[in-house]
């Protein structure tokens, strides 16, 4: 039988121990096993307590949730196609899905799990009774399919709104790709986002609304705030560093400043579902690691820097009068310095599909990010996608951009002034 | 921007809040959204606090962790082939495996993320750095070919180890079944359960020993022992209330109690790929449904009972004569009573494929039981598959079958004995 033990919490902070290093004891026999020395295991903070009972309000916000919401530990993001023509349609759907996110934020289901009578069908699916909301956040998008006469909605489309450009890394597949809705469900469990989007579809499919395209399961630790870690991607470098955090920086790149209501306070979600060559990267020298991110796997910190956070200098030669940053590095490359001060919010989490068709671990990230517009991606794609070292080792094999409309009232439903 | 609550804790139990069902409010404004009463939200309990900091030894317990452990959140299951036909190869492969698993399930590396030396690999691959233990628990188990002349193991073979019976449920794809060794890494955090899996498959690659098979990703709430609730599967249906628990029944049922030193106190691994088609299971009747369980969608509770831990009364019989629990439904079919008191422990997580290629939900459960005899399984099985009523909802589409050796002191390894 098999024992539990929790180590003391020593009165030391997690870096200070991380970069101690102890030397870790390798208990084989044979004399081939791994015995270099290991890096010794986090202590446990406080942040490794995660309170499944946290809620966030769907509606009287002024944003929808689940942008800046503090990134939770799992997503389930789909897109549908809308299979109905009519406008009716697709305003009760948004309106059913607004009252369902609504309940199941609560931590609620969405109707009765067991009907009375025996004939009903039950209303909510049942598989995340009795797992709290779990910080559940719904967020949703609208296509660019959707603003088209078809839908009286030509008029309304937002400025920004069109199919992304073609960019240098693209190698998209369709079963990947596109979509007229988008549904981002993210929580600290991933049954509870898992029952939100399975019942957002149920409630399209079964009102012949939309039917659904692609899906992907997410997971990273995140980073929910000062003192928190930054989460890492599957390359195992931290990714989010230098994400746009205070409020100024999200009034100027995140949230739409203007136009009409339905409009303003909205932003654009673009999606990139980006596979990760792991097994060809784990085959990489660290010092061409370090060189691809411009930054130290451990640490995190810039190459011309010692810390995680302190600030890229692009400037900084080395002896031989060579950058010490590659100008060709992820973080030269995306930096704000370098791009006329333009930021995006990510808002990414990693994903595995197993193993591929070659026999190796498929896996990735998808790359989320919010801008309030969609050229500021797209300029940091292109140079990314066109110089980035790290191209060799990545795919991006599915894309997809909408419109995030502002949160709604209670007694309304996101995207309704849309049709006012 | 959006705010955090945090409900107070009230002094009543998960149970009674669940069922006294307050009638949720649905803001929407048309007419046609949902308007039913929701089931409430359950309110935060002590277990929803997830300790990331909690470990469990790998070495010098007499069973291998992850068995009798309590079920962590997430699973990475993967399976191996050997490629190299060199007996020092595969015992290789096992002492590398046990070390790395040993220092990760302590929450370290496995050897030096960052090299001192910029043309050096790295030996760990970094995502889990800073995540911390996350109750990891990594199970090794080797398949009928690792028993044969090729490895000179033939003699060594236990006695319950061969394919499975063909079962009248299968359905079965190669590309999800098979396997000559497996590796099982449940954790709290997907992120360190895919880094431990993703580091030992790395071991195999490049020591020329093994390759990737299949591999799964599961998530589920588990069941951590007593004032724990019970995982629900995706039918929305409590899975593992009539588990095996105590000392007895896992003497009795899944630890081999007896055979030469190396095969006494290990287990036979099952795993079953089982795809639920939810689509069509959300359009059945909540009469149906119960009956095809023969439980009570939302306690849990057997036809015959009241509450979920009531044993389920088979002879009782309604008004009309007709048993209230089916024979054919689910607890009946595999109910210790009806199978001369067999018992097999389950330890199953719930799965998401995405969308499949008829645009439906892909999702289904990772089924994982573990018996002293797989002849236990598969009698079971057999009865399930040839006249459960869920047969119409699930296919069998991957299966594979493992020893779990018994555990390795510190300074030995998995399987060593096999090998004296």
């Amino acid at each position: 039988m098999t024992e539990t033990s929790r180590p003391a919490r020593p009165a030391l902070s997690r870096r200070g121990l991380l970069f101690g290093a102890a030397a870790g004891t390798v208990g084989a026999t044979l004399a081939a096993t791994t015995a270099s020395p290991a890096a010794a295991a986090a202590p446990p903070d406080a942040e490794d307590l995660v309170d499944l009972a946290r809620t966030y309000p769907f509606y009287g916000t002024a944003e929808q949730a689940g942008i800046r919401t503090p990134p939770q530990r799992h997503i389930v993001f789909m897109t549908f196609d809308l299979v109905s023509p009519q406008r009716a349609d697709l305003q009760h759907l948004l309106a059913r899905w607004s009252a369902a996110a609504a309940q199941m934020m609560k931590g609620g289901a969405i109707g009765r799990i067991e009907p009375a009578r025996p004939d009903a069908v039950g209303l909510d699916t049942g598989e995340a009774l009795g797992l709290g909301p779990a910080a559940l956040t719904v967020t949703f998008g609208l296509g660019p399919a959707v603003f088209s006469d078809r839908y009286g909605l030509a008029a309304q489309r937002p400025a920004g709104l069109r199919p992304l450009a073609p960019l240098p890394s693209d190698a998209l597949k369709p079963e990947f790709s596109g979509g007229d809705l988008s549904v981002q469900a993210c929580a600290d469990d991933p049954q509870v986002a898992y029952h939100a989007v399975r019942d957002l579809a149920r409630i399209a499919r079964t009102t012949g609304t939309a039917a659904t395209r692609f899906a992907v399961l997410g997971f990273g630790r995140a980073s929910a705030g000062p003192g928190q870690t930054t989460p890492r991607n599957l390359f195992g470098y931290k990714d989010g560093t230098r994400n746009i955090r205070g409020d100024a920086d999200f009034d100027r790149f995140v949230w739409i400043g203007d136009g009409p209501q339905g409009i303003r306070g909205g932003s654009y979600q673009v999606v990139r579902k980006i596979e990760m060559h792991i097994e060809n990267w784990d085959t990489d020298r660290i010092g061409d690691q370090n060189a691809v991110f411009g930054r130290f796997k451990q640490s995190g910190a810039p190459l011309s820097g010692r810390d995680e956070f302190d600030t890229p200098d692009f400037a900084l030669r080395d002896a031989a009068g060579a950058p010490v940053i590659p100008p060709a590095s992820h973080v030269a490359l995306a930096a704000p310095e370098n791009n006329d001060g333009v930021k995006i919010l990510r808002r990414s989490y990693n994903y595995t599909d197993g193993i591929n068709a070659l026999g190796q671990l498929d896996a990735g990230l998808l790359f989320i990010s919010y801008q309030n517009d969609p050229a500021h991606f797209e300029r940091i794609q292109a140079r990314l996608g066109a110089a980035d070292r790290l191209s060799e080792y990545v795919s991006h094999i599915g894309s997809a951009i909408f419109f995030v409309p502002p949160a709604a009232p209670e007694g309304s439903y996101i995207g309704a002034p849309l049709f006012a």
